[in-house]
């Protein structure tokens, strides 16, 4: 929650005069973007969003990032959709930074999903999966289960001062996981990060899908997985199988899961944990406690790949297997 | 610049509903404010500023503040007016803190203003003075000259790690400063932080004047002086004669400064310099170098009551004396 980077107001009139979006009406940062800086800018055409991409975005990924929003968008996934300037191009310079301009979307992030929520936002997972076909751009997931090994060896020491012996813990549960790992699911392109604060609601109908920023191709039950973790558990942490079942509805209402994705649910979900607890503890070493970003707690994460080390099947999610 | 209170979907819908506005359809914090957290609410009626007041303001002042925002508004001043809820309440709670709603500005804050700028910025000063006049309700300047002492008393420490001998040499400027400071002058409610971020402007014509939450009662001239270190030093540091006679004009244009105020420009000058260094300095250091708002550095104001103390009379401002 930031703004790394001011903009003045001449800098802005001269980027906003490339486009053909009116005069500039009001310029505010808004405290949203742990990766960028993002702006609300409203023009006499109406009203975008400014983001400047900030150094842990690599800029080679971002003509991936916005041709995957223009083709979801161009197929009825409510997602930003980026602007062309009158020269074509949608991604330019501001402040020494790449800088995308993009449409507005209305709608508030919901900080308790209600089981509702949790339908939609499965149902919108799979019009992700479904629109992406056909999208011809590349980008390997940078954070997949390859990855993991050396996220933790770069955490070791940071992951025993939490707690004594969890590094080691960790690299058990990994070699688990790694283990179980199923080959061969249907894979595409995946949104990777669908938490609650990227989904848009207006009451129980999803307005917006924002943040593609770690979007990748990998298996799409991965992508439910990541996105189960990340709306199932409730404030106490404790699994809501009411959740479960509507968010898998939801998302088997537009793609039902074959049998092998099913049977690989728990691993996925524990995988998907992993992943999460070892990025936190990674960033948890290099943030200052008084940061400009929130840091986030790894051992949430941690509980959670725990709770689905000890499911057998998805029976143990209250799902019928 | 920071979100200091995070607010809820359900919260801020709860708190809506207390007002005529319509459904929420958006609502994001926004980077602005050192003192309060603001967010930018869309509601079906329109688009507002919600306010939440943090620990720096004192909720015994935010009657005199909204109530002076609605007067001079009232009058023609384009400043936010604190919009009432059904029940006629306008000051209201929301997260624990006193919180309130406002009609939303539009306009750009210059970040090198010019000298048309600086006129226009004259001219909504003394617009300002002569919209309160008839406000009945009181606060006197917290950070008036007599409070000067006490702050430097705090920092005394931090101004000799700044520079050797700074804190001897702030108290001997401060003694010259009060043995010249006027008596009798004008006086009334003034906004007294005035600053560039406070103004909005379309193009020259300004459209919104935010933050009165140092407003107060104290010399007429004095908030001139604050505005005008604010406003006419230029990037460099060098005072701009062409910008301080813009904006005395713009202010005379609507409120002729008597020959006394004239006299007594440098001294306010200067007083108004020093006041701003002692609250940086004081701010200096308590703030950590990475915390969530930016420190401003006190020696920018150092040097500005440095330059004024030197001068003799208005005409060194490159002014008429």
């Amino acid at each position: 929650m930031a703004v790394y980077t001011d903009v003045s107001d001449a800098d802005i009139r001269a980027f906003a005069a490339q486009y053909d979006v009116g005069d500039v009406i009001s310029f505010k940062g808004i405290a949203e973007g742990i990766e960028n800086t993002n702006f609300v800018l409203q023009a006499s055409a109406g009203r975008f969003i400014l983001t400047l991409y900030e150094r842990r975005v690599d800029p080679a990924d971002l003509p991936y990032f916005l041709g995957l929003m223009e083709h979801l968008s161009a197929r009825g996934v409510p997602c930003p959709v980026p602007v062309s300037a009158r020269d074509g191009n949608a991604l330019r310079a501001l402040a020494g930074r790449p800088a995308a301009l993009f449409t507005w979307l209305d709608g508030l992030w919901p900080q308790a999903p209600d089981a509702a929520q949790c339908r939609a936002a499965g149902t919108a997972l799979a019009a992700i999966h479904g629109a992406g076909r056909g999208f011809s751009m590349t980008r390997r997931n940078a954070l997949s289960i390859g990855e993991w090994p050396a996220l933790l060896n770069a955490s070791r020491a940071v992951a025993d001062d939490i707690e004594p012996g969890l590094a080691e813990r960790a690299a058990s549960a990994m070699a688990r996981v790694t283990a179980r790992w199923p080959r061969g699911l249907p894979s595409g392109h995946i949104h990777a990060d669908l938490f609650p604060d990227n989904v848009f609601f207006s009451g129980e109908t999803i307005t917006g899908l924002i943040d593609f920023y770690f979007a990748c191709q990998d298996a799409l039950a991965y992508d439910l997985a990541i996105t189960l973790n990340a709306w199932v558990f409730d404030g106490d942490g404790a699994w809501s199988p009411a959740r479960a079942r509507a968010m898998i509805g939801g998302y088997e209402a537009k793609r039902p899961l074959t049998p092998m994705e099913r049977a690989a649910l728990p691993t996925l979900c524990a995988g998907a944990a992993l992943r999460f607890f070892l990025t936190r503890l990674y960033d948890w070493a290099r943030t200052p406690a008084d940061a400009l970003v929130v840091r986030k707690d790894p051992m949430e994460y941690w509980r959670r790949a725990c709770f689905h080390a000890d499911v057998g099947d998805v029976s143990d999610y209250g799902l019928t297997p």
